[in-house]
C-alpha cells in the first residue's frame, strides 16, 4: 500500500479518557494530525464535569503508521488510552454475511411447513416437475462466489482460505446492490478439471456462478466449459465486470475528448484474466488498433510460448512498454503499481486518456500527470473516476437470473457498458465524471435491464 | 399422507367476502367444519356496515381435501371466495433463508474496509496464520449442509434439486435453534468416491459439514472417510441425529417403566442409516438384546449379502417382524407407515414402549394401542412424546464449532442424548412427556455443553 494517503482501510479507532476542558480535544487531534493521522468520526461516549470519554477515528496509511498514531495517543499528557483497535479487522470479526430465515419458526404448525411433513410436500413438486425449483426455493435468487484463491485480489495465490473474506465482501455487495444471496464457495482445488467438476456437482442449488480471483490462463478455460456444460449462467467477474466497467468509462471518456473507438491507438497493460477481457471487449465494441503488453513488453507474434489469449493480441511489432505508448491515445493499465513513468505519458498523443487501475497503487499516481492527461480514471476510491467492478457483476448477474439467461453473451456486456454510459448525461459529463458513482442506485436497476432485454 | 387428521401441512387460507351480519360467519366455520377441515387463525381483514373480508387458516388432511374445502367455500351462498393459497407452498415461494451483510455499506469508506482495499489485509493475515480464518471469517459458524438427494425424508431418491426444500428447512432451524449459519450443498453426484471428493472440495469455508438424506449403505462411507479426511467435524444427521434423540427418549421411558437398558428385548424395524445407528448407539449404551428387521424380517446370519451394517446385528435366529416382537419390551420403529399391528404389539412383554416413529405415517397409529402400550412416541408434532432430530443437531454442531472439535465422537453422542434425557426431570416425567418439546430452548444449550465437556 502506497503511503501517501492515509485511508479508510488503515483506520483505526482510539477510546480516550481526556479532561473536560476547553482545548483538551483540539490537543489531540492537532497531535495526531501532525503525525499524518486523518481524522474521521468523533465520538462522545461519556462526559463528566472532570472529564470526556471519546471514541476517534483515524485513517492511517500502514499498519506501520496506525501504531505510530497509537503511540502518539498514549503518549499525551493528561490523556489515558482506553483501548484502540483496527477497524478493518474488527469489522471482520465472525465474518460479514449470515445465513438467515426468512420466516420465524413460531410453534408446531410453522415447523409442520416449513420443514418435515409439509416440506416433502414442495420436495414432490420439484421432482415432478424441475423448473418448480426456480418458485419454491432459493435458486432463483442465488448465485454461488467461486474461487481457489489462486489470484486474490492483486495479492498471488493465497489459497482458499484467505480468499474467503473477499467472497464474503462480494457476497454483501451482491445483497446491498442487487438483491441477490450469494454464497461463498472456496475450493480447495486449483487444478483446472477438478474446479469444473466441483462447480457442476455444486450447481443445483445455484441460479447462477460468478467465478472470482481464479489465476489466468486457467480461468478462460474454466469460464468456458461451464458455460456450455451447466444450464445457469456462469460469469468471471475479474474478466467481464472489468472490462465492462473499462469499456463503459472509455466510451464517456472519448466523448469528452471528442475522439471515437475505431480510430484511437490503445495500450493495454497487464495481459492477466482482465488484460485479455478488456481488449476482447473493446475489439466487439469497435476497437481497431489495440496494443497488448505484459511484463516483458509488447506481445509479439515474434515471441514463444504465448498463451492463446495474448496470441489473440500479438502483433508483429515488439518493443517496451513505452515505445508502445509513443503516440497512443488511450492507457489502460491493469498490471501492478508505479510501471508507469510522467515521461511515457507525456509521449503520448495528445488529449490523452490514462486509465490506472491497479490496486491499490494505480501504474501512475493521478497527482504526478495532472496537466499532462486529458481524462484520469483509478481503481481507488480516494480519486475521482474510479473503475470498480461493483458497477458491473451486480447488475448483470440481476438481470441474468431474472431473465432466466442460460448464458450471458458478448452482446451483453456491451449492453451492460453502454448502460452504465448512458447513465452519466451530457451535461453532467466532465473530465472527473466519467462513470457514475458505485453508491448510484440506478446502475444496478439499469444494467440489469438492459441484460435482460437481449435475453 | 394419513387422512384421518387434518394438519399444518395441508392448510389453505381462504379469503373471503361475507355478509356482515351475526350468523354469518359461524356459517362459514360449520361448512368448513363439516366437511372435516380443521379451523386455525381468523383474521378480519377489512369491514364495512355491509360486508367483512376475513382470512381463514384450514388445516386439511390431504390436497384432495384442500380442494374441497376451497369448493365448499365456492358454494357458500351470500359468500365471496376472493382467494385461497396452500400455505405451505405460499412459505416456500423464493426459498425460505436468505445471506445477509452483517454490517450495511453506507459509503466508501465501508466499502474500503468490507471490500478493496482493506480486505487484503484479512486475507494476508489468514495468508500469514491460517488458524485465523476462524476469526475473522464466517468459517467458526458455518455448517455445509450436504446432499445428494438419494434419500430426500422417507420419500426416496428425489434428486438434489428436490432435497434442496428440506435443507433450507434445515438451515433455518440452525439458525433459530443454535446461531448457526448453514448453506445447503446439494450435490448432483451419487457416487460414494464423488460426494467425499466434492465435500472435501468445498471443505474451506465450513466450521463442520452435516450429512443429510444420503441414502444406506453409503452414507456410512461417506460419513467415515470424510471425518478421517477432513480436520473439520461431520455429522450424520440421519444417523446420529436420531440415534441420540431415540436413546434420549428410551432412556426416559424405561425410567418409567423402571426397566434397564441392559436387560430389555428391543426390536428396532427398519435398517437404514437410521436403524443401523440406533442399534450401534443402543449398544453402546449398553443394551443387550436388539434384534434388527428389515422389510424381509430378521436380520439373520442365514441372509446372505448383508451389508456390513446390516451383519453387525445378525443373528442366529430367523423369522417375521411379528416373530421378533413376542416377549419384545421395546419396539422402535424406523421404517414405513402401518406395519406394526395391534396384535404384535399385544404379543409383547408387559409395560411395552412403542415408538413408531416413521413419517409421516406412522408404523401403527397412537390410537389404535392407547390402552396396550405403556409408552408410545412417534415422529409426528400432532402426537405426544415427538423424536425429533431437532432436538440434537443443532445443539451438536454448536458443541462441535464452540469447542473446535474436529471429530464427534460415539462418546459425544452418549453425552448429548443424556443431556436431552435430563430436561425432564423425574417430578415431570410421564406417560406423555418422556421428551423436551423442540421449541425448549434450553435443549441446544444443553447439548452443545455436553458435547464441549468432552471436546
Amino acid at each position: 500500500m502506497n503511503n501517501s494517503h492515509p485511508n479508510p482501510s488503515y483506520s483505526i479507532s482510539l477510546k480516550l479518557r481526556l479532561p473536560n476542558r476547553p482545548g483538551a480535544l483540539a490537543t489531540v487531534i492537532n497531535a495526531l494530525g501532525e503525525k499524518g493521522g486523518n481524522l474521521g468520526c468523533i465520538d462522545l461516549l461519556k462526559q463528566t464535569p472532570a472529564i470526556s470519554e471519546r471514541e476517534i477515528v483515524v485513517n492511517a496509511s500502514s499498519e506501520h503508521h496506525a501504531l505510530e498514531l497509537v503511540e502518539v495517543a498514549k503518549q499525551l499528557p493528561e490523556v489515558e488510552l482506553l483501548s484502540w483497535q483496527d477497524r478493518t479487522f474488527a469489522l471482520h470479526e465472525g465474518g460479514k454475511i449470515a445465513v438467515t430465515p426468512k420466516v420465524v419458526i413460531a410453534r408446531q404448525a410453522d415447523l409442520a411447513m416449513v420443514y418435515t411433513p409439509g416440506v416433502g410436500r414442495v420436495s414432490k413438486a420439484i421432482a415432478d416437475d424441475p423448473r418448480a425449483v426456480y418458485r419454491y426455493t432459493i435458486k432463483g435468487n442465488t448465485i454461488g462466489i467461486v474461487t481457489d484463491g489462486s489470484a486474490v485480489l492483486g495479492l498471488g495465490n493465497l489459497g482458499p482460505e484467505a480468499a474467503l473474506p473477499v467472497m464474503e465482501g462480494k457476497a454483501m455487495l451482491f445483497k446491498q446492490f442487487a438483491g441477490l444471496d450469494a454464497f461463498p464457495i472456496c475450493l480447495a482445488t486449483q487444478d483446472t478439471e477438478e474446479i469444473i467438476q466441483a462447480v457442476k456437482w455444486l450447481a443445483p442449488v445455484f441460479g447462477g456462478i460468478n467465478l472470482e480471483d481464479i489465476s489466468a490462463p486457467r480461468c478462460f478455460e474454466i469460464e468456458q466449459r461451464l458455460q456450455t456444460e451447466l444450464d445457469i449462467p456462469v460469469f468471471h467477474d475479474d474478466q467481464h465486470g472489468t472490462a465492462i466497467v473499462v469499456l463503459a468509462a472509455l466510451t464517456n471518456a472519448l466523448k469528452l475528448v471528442q475522439k471515437t473507438l475505431d480510430r484511437v491507438q490503445i495500450v493495454i497493460n497487464g495481459a492477466g484474466a482482465a488484460g485479455v477481457a478488456v481488449g476482447r471487449l473493446l475489439r466487439a465494441a469497435g476497437a481497431q488498433h489495440i496494443i497488448l503488453c505484459d511484463r516483458e513488453g509488447i506481445i509479439s507474434t515474434k515471441r514463444q510460448n504465448l498463451t492463446p489469449g495474448k496470441a489473440e493480441f500479438a502483433i508483429e511489432r515488439s518493443g517496451s512498454l513505452a515505445d508502445a505508448l509513443v503516440g497512443a491515445d488511450v492507457f489502460l493499465g491493469l498490471s501492478i503499481g508505479n510501471v508507469l513513468t510522467v515521461e511515457m505519458v507525456r509521449r503520448m498523443n495528445d488529449k490523452r486518456i490514462v486509465f490506472a487501475m491497479a490496486n491499490p497503487i494505480p501504474e501512475i499516481l493521478p497527482e504526478l500527470v495532472t496537466n499532462d492527461v486529458a481524462v484520469m480514471a483509478t481503481g481507488r476510491s480516494d480519486y475521482p473516476n474510479q473503475i470498480n467492478n461493483v458497477l458491473a457483476f451486480p447488475g448483470v448477474l440481476r438481470g441474468a437470473l431474472d431473465g432466466r439467461i442460460r448464458r450471458i453473451t458478448t452482446a451483453m456486456h456491451l449492453a451492460a457498458a453502454q448502460a452504465i454510459a448512458s447513465l452519466v448525461s451530457d451535461g453532467e459529463l466532465r473530465s472527473d465524471y466519467i462513470i457514475p458513482s458505485v453508491f448510484d442506485d440506478r446502475v444496478a436497476k439499469t444494467v440489469a435491464q438492459a441484460i435482460q432485454r437481449l435475453g
